[in-house]
């Protein structure tokens, strides 16, 4: 049976995965909708390539002028063409690819149409895990993660007993600074933190994995997938990012899933669950050639932004909000240059000792915290 | 429920962690029989512990004194009373911990009663697996594996489907000679094949790694116990013996199963599957403390048992009992001072090139075979 599948944040690193996955297997994948941004050449590229019913773009004008384009398909634009290609009821699974909490809202209407979610889109989780496994739950919806840490940690729970985990282990690869001290790290520009060794993915990702706040919204992510406690999960360096993540169980095995970096390995998974489907040319991973792996235990002082993190994940409430709102508004200021790379952590931080924490907070709150903290965060280098 | 246990070689090394395990869970295990060899004090301390049924020695004599000393008990003894215990109906599972291939008829007997198998005695399969998986599939019996390597592999697979694995990886610690050159190990003497550098083991299986004979036994056993053919079966050394091994899936995926060298935690996966159990007091696995875990391919002219044991599975038929069997008595030799090291594989690789293949062997073939290998190995020194 074809899977039907809706797809937003097309035109980025993981969506263009995605659009490979599902082009790999044309007998299993059809994708239906999906969302650009403002990228309308590889829009108009994607649209020849999958005939699909619903696309959604950024700005009105965009859409206006896809619409004489192609008459016969239905655009859409803005925050609400989003949730219109989210809620597309002839979809089977959304692939949510789309960066930062702009992804709440149309995940949460996909949910309440019963759709399942592959969700790659981690601040979402981060700024309103509880609403979104909620509704999951109330709907019966899957939500299947995307990132390859989740993933990894949801294969090697296959077929396990989630009562008896004992350990979530997260690796880390230590992003593109991992051998600067934190003193080095003070002067360092845009283009060199823009050069992860392992992963190539989007500028925000690339960025949040050289302060590591990327390890700390996965961190934040597994628990809320996961339900573990902080205390039962751990952060693991290990520069090679070949195990992806590994689960301890209470007999002290330890189950790893391990591979090449790769994006669409995971973002397969997410699709073909619980199957698994051949990727014939894909490079597999020959550990011999590789010949060692390291591990090292986290310097919680240097990747001072993971452990922001963690302290937010543990205070919950809207501090996770207000953890996701301010870094993505610090890296935003950090890409154009507006600020240095240590002022990143200094403005989450100064974010999150600003505000004062509200308990489970419904939708409106949180879009209201996080808008307020985009303000705060913008004032703070006036 | 309480899970009633036989154990066939309850003196061996992993017999005796058997009721370790046995130990740490008295509401979850019962040992109700159990077979030991010529160690009668070592009987004794066990029928102190463990109130069972029926005990088996290996002599006649001993057997006499034990019910003198033990009124109420059911003492039996020799090949005969090997197949007692294992036919032990009272049994849930027989625990089939006892070295080469003695431990074959018991465990068919065993099978013919319904009994799960939990199988450390890997010559038993390696002789004549086809029988074994032909009868647990017509009685619908599991077989489940208690070696390492194997349990692994078990436990990378839970939850998936065995059409989507594309590989076993076997990982190798190289044994105690693994950093010698082929021409170091002409002189190597018994006790310094004896010292294992990971794993605390019985004399024979320790001369089987050293040689890494061991590893071709287990390639043959996974290719029994799995049904996984030798092209989708790599050996990969691993020092550190941390990697226990690793499925590969149609995907590229790669789970694996990890941990610090312990017996213990296959021994009770087998017996707790397929749910896990607490070890408390069991040391946990720090990769962060360990630091490096190394990887390398295997010289199969460096470990030519290795090939030999590889050869004789592809060929199939009664030449892997005559590869057992010749490794049995040369191994044997080996240990009483009459034979090299190297000596050891040239007296396997002689039985076999000897060997007129019989494709199919009934039960009777293969212990004729068995019997006259051995023979034959003995009058190769004369």
């Amino acid at each position: 049976m074809t899977k039907r599948i809706s797809l937003l944040g097309a035109t980025g690193s993981i969506g263009l995965q995605t659009l490979d996955i599902i082009k790999e297997h044309p007998n299993k994948f059809q994708l239906v909708s999906f969302s650009a941004g403002r990228n309308i050449n590889q829009t108009r590229a994607i649209l020849k390539d999958f005939p699909v019913e619903v696309v959604s773009v950024a700005l009105e004008e965009d859409a206006l002028q896809l619409q004489t384009e192609f008459p016969k398909l239905q655009v859409v634009f803005g925050d609400e063409g989003l949730v219109q290609v989210a809620a597309n009821t002839n979809a089977d699974v959304l692939v949510n690819a789309v960066l930062g909490s702009v992804g709440l809202k149309p995940t949460l209407e996909a949910i309440k149409k019963g759709i399942t979610i592959a969700i790659a889109n981690k601040e979402t989780l981060v700024t309103a895990g509880h609403l979104v496994m909620q509704a999951a739950k109330e709907n019966n919806v899957p939500i299947l993660p995307v990132d390859s840490e989740h993933s990894a940690l949801f294969q090697a729970m296959n077929g396990e007993q989630r009562s008896q985990i004992s350990k979530l282990i997260i690796t880390a690869s230590g992003g593109s600074f991992r051998d600067y001290t934190r003193e080095e790290l003070k002067n360092v520009a845009v283009k060199d933190a823009l050069n992860h060794p392992n992963w190539s993915m989007g500028a925000k990702i690339t960025i949040d994995s050289a302060t590591m706040m990327n390890k700390g919204l996965e961190v934040i992510e597994a628990h809320i997938l996961f339900n573990t406690s902080y205390d039962d999960i751990e952060v693991l360096l290990h520069r090679e990012s070949i195990i992806h993540s590994m689960v301890e169980f209470n007999d002290t095995s330890i189950i790893a899933q391990l591979g090449t970096p790769d994006m669409r390995v995971p973002i397969q998974y997410a699709l073909s669950y619980p199957d698994r489907f051949e990727r014939s040319n894909a490079k597999r991973l020959n550990l011999a050639e590789i010949g060692k792996l390291h591990f090292e235990e986290i310097d919680y002082k240097r990747y001072h932004a993971l452990k922001l993190a963690i302290d937010a994940g543990r205070a919950g409430g809207t501090m996770t909000t207000v953890l996701n709102a301010a870094n993505e508004a610090a890296v935003a200021l950090f890409l154009q240059e507006k600020i240095a790379f240590l002022t990143i952590d200094e403005l989450i931080e100064r974010a999150m000792n600003e505000h004062i924490n509200i308990a489970r907070p419904n939708l409106e709150t949180i879009l209201h915290v996080d808008a307020e903290t985009r303000k705060n965060v913008q004032n703070m280098i006036k």
